[in-house]
């Protein structure tokens, strides 16, 4: 399983192709809707999220609700096109005089500066920042959703939740008093800040408040959970084949993310051999299983059937409406940065994008080592590794 | 450019195969084995390395010194296996009675029981724990200094060091004192920690000598450092072209890295954009730079010609001298997990190797952007676009 | 560069994402469409294409007619969805009575049986014939459009006519009396059969007509040349190098190509060494240049800077409007073969499309070798390069 | 599975690495040395092949004749190298008096000179010559013995012979004879011209002691069949998913290969779709099965099931004793090409290295849509996967 997405933020819309989804999934846009309602919930949003409510639309793949096996288009348009057409139109030269929307001054921590760079662009800084925009993670969650529904048919669960934004960091030990991960979503999905309780929420909020009104942005981070997971996904043979790493990739891969580990590893840096290892045990029911999970569910760059904890750091966003200092591109003169419609953090968001892209990543190394295509026989061939797990 | 590795740890040797390389690299065996050498020396580690000197052989791809543009093979032999040639003979059939050196007690934090899952081995754990063996990351080291090479003929320099061991922190702040990553080389390397002073050199060693009486084992952080990367590497527009995503990837690959950080953005996770983002600046002389580079020298995925500042997170070797619980795989009783020859702490190697993989993938991208075929043309084609970006 | 197409023949569009075009190419639809035309317009074509007439929309990528460098979202409407609409509707749940359309008898040489075995799709063939379709094949013209416009940039043409339907063969002697590749194209696009003359356009016409009378089909051969390509794409280092072998898996993976040589290779199977190898010449104004172009512009893999001669073998459409024996997948009786609407013969087409694909394989050999970012810097490397080999 | 090999003709060794073969194949040295003999053992081969008797050697990945999951090291020992040691030495500068053996008049029809223009190689096209070399095929036998083991355990069988060299033709007719494939092997394996019977092996003897005397050399062409093979191998879905195209780019990537045809498709150019086309018919106890097999074994990119019947076109081998005319390098003067120690034909070596690339090609397509880590889980995988394809 691969995929391509592609989309300007004021352009028509954003486009996903997907190759390798095994036929007989069944998927409504309902399922995709509802991720994308996630990703676009959160506190600390500005005013980008009130003109769009993403739908999903399928152009390809899939027959009267239920996926072919042949690469799978998905659209979602951008409503705000129509307010962009003319500046953002692919068909006709461009008008001398119309400067309308021109970027000339990079806006540091974003792609503007060393994109126009490599792609030469003298003239506009839009034809960088169009694609360099958040919003192309609209379609990862789209893509993401699919991923997690063909997941759900092989028993496996992931939910991402915030874990800090700001100075203010949720009490990760009430994770503690879950016995499912439905559980966590339940209550962290009813906090705006997707927290895990109502004090931490709140303290988030203040501290999102405080940051708009003077201007400034909010980094923090976010903790992706899954379980569920067959032992034995990835593999310690070469370094191309550790699913731990390919997971880093795909976080670091997001916008704005500068940081990733398992197991709250960077917490725990100084912990020693003894505290942190994993023990084994068997019992008769379960096979072998763990009296911990320090290592957040891998081993030798492979899952360990334990619960996946994997943390990502978000950088605050860029664009800062007490703007910092910059060049313009033309003049070379120092000059505020310009300011594009932005949010206050993308932290809460994130979340949801991060549990898109581990999803993605379950997904594809599960069909590189199961069947590719057939729902019914993926499903099959998964049950006999279980079991042949379970009686190791 | 793209390579495999291959070998068990008391097979007869290591390989890598490297494609893509240009032609006209020159190329001696003090290259490699210099860096060979950093690998191994290190405080904390055992007795492995008093029987290996790693020395490299060229195979393929090389003739009077200078690179073909073919495939190059490296080898270095494991001097060991002469101990071990009955154990891990290739050529005859297992006698039946030869259960030296078996291992049926998987240790956790180790590939050995979930490998054994994976690949269907019920029979002897050392099928896996061969192959998962840091041993491997010799093959890498010798890679990263193939790329090293290269990468310097292009005016890039990299440096990895010691950040933390245990408890104990290298002082970042050290680094405002040097100008030139050579400087910081020439510090780090003087001590067998790695570290940049000699009161924490002293820290670092009696934190090793405490664990290894205590049959315990230490993780901790190494930090790469990265100048003369040229703008532009790596790119934006697509999930899979974001540069510091590969190297996230290539860090969380090397045996017992747990987390990745740009920036050291973990310990900056509660700071506000304001105080992160690096703003932009430019003189007639050096172009567009920045006064800061609290983002490790990426933006969008992409190389911003700063410093490149990426850490990484090593957990503690999980092989103990005082073993935890485990279960033996063929009776399912508990027992304490086997102990392989291993070292105390991986850390100050892992910094070395760190830097390897980061120096691949450095290549790797320039190979992708660049000419791939002549040194000679490489070095004309990165001059003329160093200079347009000094232009910009 | 690379690309991903999708759609289903009766779907409501055909899309294609392509990833790595450089920034500031022109593109216009016209572009697109008068190849979409080419591939339309032949002679044995049936009923769909007088329904259609493929228009592309660019939803990604290009403002203003420049490409950005960012993903290039491209798309084909199938104007005769409006009649398939309940058929073929992704969103709803499919209505247990709606068998309008169901296929249950495979055609052999088609997909359709053992593409069902393989997605297990018991109920209807529709599921696999939809995509398996040779409808697809106008996203690679489009992608092939995009390319040639890129090749034109760095003065490589390329044109494909055809050199046989079924046991017409065009007089492959006359290609000698013309000068240019534009003067082949000239001639050859002024027949519906691609052929070079008017005696051959009217036998090949003739065949055609009987073939369809008979409710049979035809298959033949078609030949793609390629003027002003650079010597040195492709490599013999390796076997996944190799830039002839690529082509021919592009041709191959085309619907109904059964075949591939270079230089007529299969016609020249009894030539010696002595005739069959171009001798090397030098001459102060053209540097290296060859006497002959029997080897059709290859050496070890690479292009040798000669014209590239390869050719295509398309079998016969298999839906015969007097089908052939089959079995119903449903109640194993013995039936004849199912008959989708469809031409005479893809020979005609075929040609369009070939040279579609090897002018997407150069220009994926040419930005993998060249710069990927920017059409300007691509251009002044590729002419520092091609000066570079005359001076050789 | 993947593979990279390496090597000079002359240099000290050939290398291969293996990645992906599953854990528990019983592999001995063996099963790869009777290979490497069948490549070396053919009428019309020259002088290196009574230096070499190629013998292999297994470095790793394999322990007491068993696969173990991780990647495999081959080599295979360039006897010869004793003679060419101070000339391919790779550890000393060049001495500059050291001109033996240098080459400076590019043969035509070998890589000499594009390659030289390519890699900047002003000063000895060996620097070209010594891996374009076909001396590489050597590990792609050996790789492909590897795979021909794997196959053989799934029940999979594959045999190249020869077709034709120069103008004398294997009486294809004589196939039919033989009710398997181990049936043809027996035939073809006698004659040292790998043809069916012996008066073309007679034909063909003397026609190449008529090419050596001349100076001169022969091409021809190799047939590649398959049996055992289960349906739906490779996918329609999309061009890069189709199997038959794999086949082709892996038998046009071996030197000297310059077409390639199914079911002998360029000899049925002039057939009809109703001559052509395969078809379908079911029993109880075959289930589905055809009543010929026209198309080679694929119908929309994948395997029908029936016997893969795969066609290879092999150039005459360039270097010439007559040799052509040619340009000195330094000089720009005309010259005769220079001679490296050559065959008077590849043909028959070349059905063996044909058929080495097939089943490759077969072996990693399986491995990507079956299990990769355990040849027991594997050949469970595939025993219910062909009775559910029975029972379709």
């Amino acid at each position: 399983m691969n995929y391509i997405t592609a989309g300007e933020s004021h352009g028509p819309q954003e486009t996903a192709i997907i190759q390798g989804i095994p036929a007989g999934l069944t998927l409504t846009t309902a399922d995709i809707n509802k991720e994308l309602a996630r990703r676009q919930k959160a506190y600390g949003r500005g005013q980008r999220q009130k003109i769009e409510t993403d739908q999903i639309e399928f152009l390809s793949g899939i027959r009267h609700q239920v996926t072919l096996g042949s690469p799978i288009t998905l659209v979602v348009k951008n409503l705000d096109y129509q307010n962009w057409q003319e500046i953002m139109d692919p068909y006709q030269k461009i008008n001398l005089n119309n400067s309308r929307r021109q970027v000339l001054r990079p806006r540091p921590g974003h792609a503007d500066l060393v994109g126009a760079m490599k792609y030469r662009q003298h003239l506009d800084l839009r034809n960088i920042l169009e694609r360099s925009s958040a919003r192309e993670t609209t379609m990862r969650v789209a893509v993401g959703a699919v991923a997690k529904k063909l997941l759900k048919e092989l028993g496996i669960d992931i939910h991402g939740f915030v874990s800090q934004i700001g100075s203010i960091k949720t009490p990760i030990s009430l994770l503690a008093k879950y016995h499912t991960l439905d559980q966590v979503r339940q209550v962290s999905e009813q906090f705006l800040t997707r927290t895990l309780d109502a004090t931490t929420d709140k303290a988030m909020k203040a501290a999102i408040d405080q940051a708009k009104k003077d201007g400034d942005t909010l980094g923090g981070t976010v903790c992706v959970l899954a379980t569920g997971v067959m032992p034995g996904l990835g593999s310690y043979v070469s370094a191309d084949t550790k699913l731990d790493a390919k997971i880093a990739q795909s976080l670091i891969g997001i916008n704005a993310f500068k940081g990733v580990d398992f197991g709250f590893g960077f917490a725990n840096a100084d912990k020693k051999g003894s505290e942190l290892m994993d023990e084994i045990f068997w019992s008769p029911k379960r096979g072998f299983y763990r009296g911990s999970n320090h290592l957040g569910g891998f081993e030798g760059g492979m899952t360990t059937g334990e619960m996946i904890v994997v943390r990502g750091l978000i950088k605050p966003i860029p664009t800062l409406y007490q703007p910092l200092r910059s060049v313009n591109i033309q003049t070379h003169q120092e000059q505020k940065a310009s300011i594009e419609r932005s949010d206050t953090t993308a932290v809460t968001a994130g979340a949801v994008i991060a549990e898109s892209m581990v999803a993605i990543v379950l997904a594809q190394e599960i069909l590189a080592q199961f069947d590719t295509n057939s729902l019914q026989r993926l499903k099959e061939q998964v049950a006999v590794y279980r079991q042949e797990i379970r009686d190791f």
